[in-house]
């Protein structure tokens, strides 16, 4: 069967991917080791998220802000000593200056820093010191802040999107007078990114909790949404976590509570980045490109006029600029339809395939016939074959306007739906020795496309020298614990799958990106 | 007279705008040299210019994207040797790990990078480059790019939004396949900005041409907006640059064009940064603190619950709550009433006076009487006294309702007309010579203070050694030259002033930040 792309998620996922990522123009390599250029139809994905997440974190009581790009060194040293596992893979500018030289320009020796500046892979440190200037008394709590920003970490092995050494994110970085306040701060954002997920990006997830050694270093509990990509590996999709006071004490964040006493603040953290876009792509796409849920599609619709350098051109032309304009001031999803004609020169066909590729919901073609018959035919690109063949369907111009919303969230609802139902598929729940975890999850073969899921195995939160066994079965299978979900059965007397002892919980178990 | 500000604008004007911006609570000083943290009320005013302007950009065809942070230095080698008057103040990351050494965190001198990276002044290399490889036929063009991000330039002597080693704007760029078409998207552009500053910030300002001397370098021609502080100082608001071939030469842009010939792109550049918040400041600001045109206030009504701690504060704040939900379905500007119930603890006289220094155009206070009587008592911010006396107005709750897109109008037709009238006045047209614009512009004193406003005179374009002598004399005064205004009076037979040969236009000069 031939598709549009020149690999299939069956053949060469990673490649697939890659092609998807380059035929849709979401993103490119720049020359510049790890960093991408994200092309305007990736951005204009990304800002949709941006809308419509930012409105969500600004309705739950954030201010957005922002904070320096630079951290001195100082700040980053202080957080080192304090925390274990920290990592050291950063950006370090150490020159201010330009200088020709001998007639090659280089960093001025002249103009060396006397500290040298990391750029930020996280701003947990310089936040925490405007923490500790503005927070006085129990009045300035809770301080609720959120940014948007460019962030920097050295990677070995950069994938557009997926792990760049530049990314866009946003963090949110709060501070509690009490524990239980900051926990159910944390919660809400788990949340407020789970249903984003669900109801914007159309992916399925499964919120949860971290074990231990997969947290964040310097948190108290970490928590993540997980999705679950068409060659089965987790995408860890946003991460909250609940800080404690580890980063009051490391900071000096403290404040006076009502009784007059001084107290550490407890503080929060959490992010979702341009990663995210990665996501939508390995949940939605197919072999002949992106599939995008309407709500992040640029365009949601794209009129294609099908001209023949014929005097009906001009009423072709005519029909489609009125039909975007009514589409225009129709609605779906409480926003206006974002409808397009596309009158840049090139072959109605090439433009058809461009579109499809690049995952619009609803393609149009629209041709003198459609005019004269006052019909719109048009694609759904959630439902683009019929076996081989590329099916369209007609509906009366009116009719096409009127049910362009229903249209519209139908689309969105049955990639929920195909998502929903992989993710539930494709959780093995009755594995419950290692030996038939190994044979699941067989490592010896290094078929990348080979589809296995995941498993949900009892576990026991093993730690010190038990933990390290595990890790190492784990690693032996390629495997990380995902998370514990917030949603699951009952342990009751089962047996921790790797260390033999009393479970105190279910976890999901799966390769990830 | 008591004000707000520990210092009037009179007084002293540097110190008070460091006191605006600061009691308004926009930003402050990070700890890392010239890098500003922006609070959230400043991050507020910022995302509601992002949020017009990035309309008006797309809404005149601009798609939006994403280029890396580092440029590659032999980027800038190139366009070092290409770009005369070459600015070299700029970080430079050299390393790209930390190591623990000695029990000291420094640079890895293992993880010294190949080549170093700069973090971008400006993305017209990096852009530049994929230019080059986006670009093949006449049928690419134009190409019509923008982006919003942070850019860091080394600053010596920094002040908060006016001149920050790193800070926020937006870049276009874009490629064309005639001259005639770049210089159309450059007047484009100049005027997209000349309107937002008029009709979003209301902030009054000159569109022109800068003089050759002050063009960026590597344009052919660089145009303004310039606006006039409360000091008389002039503040380039925005550029907007035809680049010519210079950089498509540089970067080797080519097309193919319909003829089948291979030519050249013409290229353009402008951007707007987030310096136009201290633009706005030192526009509309007065002694008791911010001034904010209501199109970019984040909040353009706060209402204060006066409470006592009896039974009727229930009332007060149902009152409140309600008539902020009314509020918020009313529209101002075609967009929705953006309303707030300030509920945190303290003190309502302190909470007023708080937001007049941020800025808020619609005060309320709310107490138990005006609840009886279904009365709004409000203070206009732009009218906040009469003579010494702080003046508050009331209307009956439905007409304040009715009459509150109409209130908010008017504030920002009252802040744009009064600072019309001061750009208007302090023109100086009537110095034809060199001693009485000394004397205008008495170049001994050091009162900053001192208002002298602009002044705009003859002159001849004079170049080479001609042009060092008028820089010469205009540096004796602190002037520059700040561009030449689009709409001008013909020149006629007038003589340069400084140059005392045939004048070609009138431009106009001024001190500026």
């Amino acid at each position: 069967m031939q598709h549009a792309l020149p690999v299939t998620r069956a053949g060469d996922f990673a490649a697939w991917y890659q092609s998807v990522v380059d035929q849709a123009d979401l993103a490119e390599e720049s020359g510049v080791r790890g960093c991408m250029i994200i092309r305007p139809w990736g951005y204009g994905v990304w800002q949709r998220m941006q809308e419509i997440l930012d409105r969500r974190i600004r309705d739950t009581g954030h201010e957005n802000c922002y904070f320096p790009l630079f951290i001195p060194l100082s700040y980053i040293a202080r957080e080192a000593e304090h925390v274990e596992g920290f990592a050291k893979e950063m950006a370090v500018v150490t020159h201010h200056r330009l200088k020709m030289i001998d007639g090659v320009l280089k960093p001025d020796p002249d103009a060396k820093l006397e500290e040298p500046l990391i750029v930020r892979p996280t701003s947990e440190t310089v936040i925490g010191a405007a923490f500790h200037r503005w927070i006085r008394s129990h009045r300035d709590l809770p301080l609720l802040l959120n940014q948007w920003a460019n962030v920097v970490r050295w990677e070995m092995r950069p994938r557009l999107f997926l792990r760049t050494a530049e990314f866009l994110w946003q963090e949110g970085h709060t501070a509690h007078a009490s524990a239980q306040e900051a926990r159910e701060e944390t919660a809400r954002m788990l949340e407020v990114y789970r249903t984003f997920a669900e109801d914007v990006l159309a992916m399925p997830v499964v919120a949860g909790e971290k074990p231990a050694h997969e947290r964040f270093p310097g948190a108290d509990n970490t928590y993540s949404i997980e999705a679950m990509m068409q060659d089965g590996k987790a995408l860890q999709a946003g991460t909250a976590h609940y800080l404690g006071i580890n980063f009051a004490e490391a900071q000096n964040i403290r404040f006076q509570s009502e009784a007059g006493e001084l107290a550490y603040a407890h503080t929060t953290s959490w992010g979702v980045s341009t990663r995210l876009v990665g996501g939508v792509v390995m949940t939605h796409g197919d072999d002949d490109g992106l599939r995008l849920p309407p709500t992040i599609a640029p365009r949601q619709v794209v009129l294609i006029p099908m001209l023949r350098d014929k005097p009906e051109d001009a009423g072709v032309l005519e029909f489609c600029e009125a039909l975007a304009a009514e589409l225009n001031r129709a609605s779906a999803f409480g926003e206006p339809v974002r409808a397009l004609v596309d009158r840049k020169p090139g072959r109605a066909i090439d433009k058809r395939w461009a579109w499809i590729k690049r995952g619009v919901p609803v393609i149009c073609d629209i041709g003198a016939r459609d005019v004269a018959a006052a019909n719109v035919t048009y694609l759904r690109r959630d439902q683009l074959r019929n076996g081989e063949k590329i099916q369209s369907q007609a509906l009366a111009r009116p009719q096409f306007v009127d049910q362009i919303g229903a249209l519209l969230s139908g689309i969105h609802a049955a990639l929920h739906a195909a998502a929903k139902q992989r993710l539930a598929d494709n959780i093995r729940t009755d594995i419950t020795d290692f030996d038939a975890l190994a044979a699941h999850f067989s490592a010896g073969d290094d078929a990348g496309a080979d589809f296995r899921g995941w498993a949900q195995v009892a576990w026991s939160r093993p730690e010190g020298a038990a933990l390290a066994k595990v890790e190492q079965q784990l690693k032996s299978l390629k495997l990380t614990v995902r998370n514990a979900p917030l949603a699951q059965p009952p342990v009751s007397a089962q047996r921790c799958l790797f260390s033999g002892e009393p479970a105190r919980e279910f976890v999901l178990v799966g390769r990830a990106y």
